[in-house]
């Protein structure tokens, strides 16, 4: 431990009090290894603050004392953006006990939550109130506001309500020089200089600490329908969701599950079962949902499918009859990659290409990397409407069981160019964090990397904002 | 003329061609004055680039002979941000022949303007393919895109659009050091670092230059209903926006406006009548629009005001019954400035609170300056839904005819305080420019200004973007 983390240490003790101090390692280490479990961190302390006040003094004495801060919410980051540096030379600044709805209004349809309030909780708080916040993800139950707009998340109902971009209407930050950030105040037009807001989104955390945020809320669901296609190609797949979109604006979810990934599903997830009989090469699953209790939104997606159906654009289709279904259905999608885990080592890519761009990009960049590293299987599911999948690439059969650390480095460096070649995101949705750095760097035009630095630099000049993460 | 300018300007000629480069005063003068005619600038030339790689080239010769560069589109704007210093220090740089729609795909909902498109144009393009770029406002026969993006500017139908830092899918710029940053990719997902896109969205040219700009499309209208709504007060306005915003997700526009002001339209714009007989105290011009030929959204708006009608919300209305008389009813609102410049001198706040408190704040605000300053008038209208009006403050009959260059900066200051008491803002959509600079300093926090700064050292540290604009 460095004197200075030894002085912020016991400064904050006196001064926020014993509760929002722990120093105990067997109490600190399950937030000092990543969600994945992969990148292994180390912290001497990690400090609770229960308001934004207290950010404000830790942040203070860390910048006298010049000791780094990794601020941290649900730890459920797949970049490891919120891990502490192995060599314990950073504090860990959990964002948990900050954990109150400021507010929430069904007539101004905002919510403010504070950075530690888990989405799980902020979803409920919203339905009772009759709105609905209308972003998920599979780490619902776990990851917090703080972390999801400090990401900049994007989840499974990015297509018609954006990612959280789209949904913050104001971030309150503690900046590097103890200088709070309000942009709280809930206007909905504001013209005063820079977006502060827009900077702080996305930023994992390296230019100042978010302590509560502003959230556009949406009226709740009325009622959903989820369905089951099969199709032919990704390029069909396209197809039916430009042809759903002209024909309505219900459309919220639209995955792509490839057969293989399916298969992967059922052969390893209990009480699973197929949607549709006979052999399909790519299935969509598609949701649509509305806010007004008259509009019969089964009916009419049923209506639709049938149509595409006539059409050629869909082999088969069933729609759940039931929520139960409608979960069915959503779990296969869901239980992807617990399945690839369930089978064997699997490399797991975050990218986005232009949309229109995308059924192309899946087909050849698979063919591509399974002719490069022979062996390996390669496919492409999630989110094809946002254009962005989750490219994975398994280990064959035969595959050595050092296979991932042997060969990943290489396949991701490739999967990486290939991207990159097609005009697209080595980071589609889980940001940069530590992992993808040094792709980043390797893959980012000069003068990008030029005005990341400079901005870094000119907000956080002492280095204090969860260093070694995002900036290369 | 210093001898940098003198060696730019030479530099310039050989390198672009002389169709890039003015001199002549005449020709120049047009653009070195103001949209309202208040701030004379001048310039020793004006640049005209066709290119992105000519607006590279004007900006590294700049950055080497350290001679400032002031980007200017329409010249449309409100607060004198593209107008150059009045002491010639600076060369305007015109992006109007910067004017080629890159693309425009309806598949993809995107168009791709370069800066010196003229919004109306796009406008125009869109609707030849069957979309819409869905923000407009009065001056869109000149304002350029450019222009729009580096205001972040608004307009009449945000209610349901957003601004354009909704609207802006990507930017593409010429930085401070002749780098170009490339966000035109039309990704929808992309989480690599800091959104320099959103930076430059609003910045008013002083981080870069903003040379084209993707742009997300909707479907175009099939069909739109415009009706005149009379209420007792702005409570009941912003009761009726959400009387009809929860069973209508239709609403476009919604705008309020005084009797005051219709009656000043009536007086001094030929060929308006009142859509109502009857006195009134406060209306309503609403708005609703469908892509979906099939929604008669005529019946929709008609039937919902007829409930509100009955429940008392509004206490009388009309429906525009065709498309002149529908342009009839928004000539009225249109007019409301133009009205007012006819009657006498006006001094005018483009001013926004939290939507929910606009209602008490426009008469509360209203009689604190009508007591704090008597004999004038003072009253607001505009965009009630998006918390923003234009709070206008009018000379009494009385008035000496140098009442506002005696009168208006103590009137301004009034009104700023009072907004910044509300958590307003005292620039809600026409930016900071150099006429809210001042006032700007004054009423930000600490903070924030440090931030701006360090941003704009960070991002342009020779100083040669736009100098005097923006950032106190």
């Amino acid at each position: 431990m460095t004197d200075g983390e030894t002085q912020l240490i016991e400064a904050a003790r006196q001064r926020l009090g014993p509760k929002a101090v722990v120093t105990d390692p067997r109490e600190i280490e399950p937030w000092t290894t990543d969600w994945r479990g992969r990148v292994h961190g180390a912290a001497p302390a990690m400090l609770s603050p229960a308001s934004t006040d207290e950010v404000v003094e830790i942040v203070r004495l860390a910048a006298e004392l010049r000791v780094p801060l990794v601020p941290q919410g649900g730890n459920t980051g797949m970049a490891a953006g919120a891990t502490p540096p192995a060599d314990g030379s950073a504090i860990l600044l959990s964002m948990r006990r900050m954990n109150r709805i400021r507010s929430l209004s069904a007539e101004n349809r905002v919510a403010v939550a504070e950075a530690g309030v888990v989405l799980a909780t902020l979803h409920d708080a919203a339905h009772e109130i009759g709105m609905r916040f209308p972003l998920t993800l599979g780490a619902r139950g776990s990851c917090t506001i703080g972390g999801l707009t400090s990401t900049n998340a994007g989840g499974t109902q990015v297509l018609k309500f954006g990612t959280m971009r789209s949904l913050v209407a104001g971030v309150e930050a503690v900046l590097s020089d103890g200088s709070v950030h309000s942009g709280l105040s809930g206007l909905k037009k504001d013209n005063r200089g820079y977006s502060i807001d827009q900077l702080l989104i996305g930023a994992e955390g390296t230019l100042g600490v978010i302590t509560a945020v502003a959230l556009r809320l949406v009226p709740a669901v009325a009622a959903r329908a989820v369905a089951w296609a099969a199709v032919e190609s990704p390029e069909r797949a396209l197809d039916l969701l430009r042809f759903l979109e002209a024909r309505t604006s219900a459309i919220e979810g639209f995955e792509l599950v490839p057969e293989d990934s399916l298969a992967l599903v059922l052969k390893h997830v209990p009480n699973t079962r197929a949607p549709l009989t006979g052999e399909h090469r790519w299935h969509i699953l598609v949701e649509s949902a509305t806010a007004d209790a008259q509009h019969d939104i089964g009916a009419e997606l049923e209506r639709l499918l049938g149509l595409a159906l006539q059409q050629g654009i869909i082999g088969d289709a069933a729609l759940a009859s039931n929520e139960a279904q409608a979960e069915a259905f959503w779990k296969l999608r869901d239980s992807i990659s617990e399945a690839e885990r369930a089978e064997g080592q699997t490399l797991a890519h975050d990218i986005s290409v232009p949309v229109a761009d995308m059924p192309r990009f899946i087909v050849d960049a698979s063919a591509e990397v399974e002719r490069r590293f022979p062996g390996v299987i390669a496919s492409g599911f999630g989110h094809l409407g946002d254009g962005n999948i989750h490219f994975h690439v398994r280990a064959g059969s035969h595959a050595a069981a050092d296979w991932y650390s042997q060969e990943g480095e290489a396949i991701t460096r490739f999967v990486d160019d290939l991207v990159t070649a097609a005009g697209g995101s080595i980071s589609a949705e889980h940001g940069v964090g530590q992992l993808k750095r040094a792709e980043f760097a390797r893959l980012a035009p000069p003068g990008r990397i030029h005005a990341l630095r400079a901005i870094k630099q000119a907000l956080d000049p002492l280095g204090i904002m969860n260093p070694g993460k995002l900036v290369p």
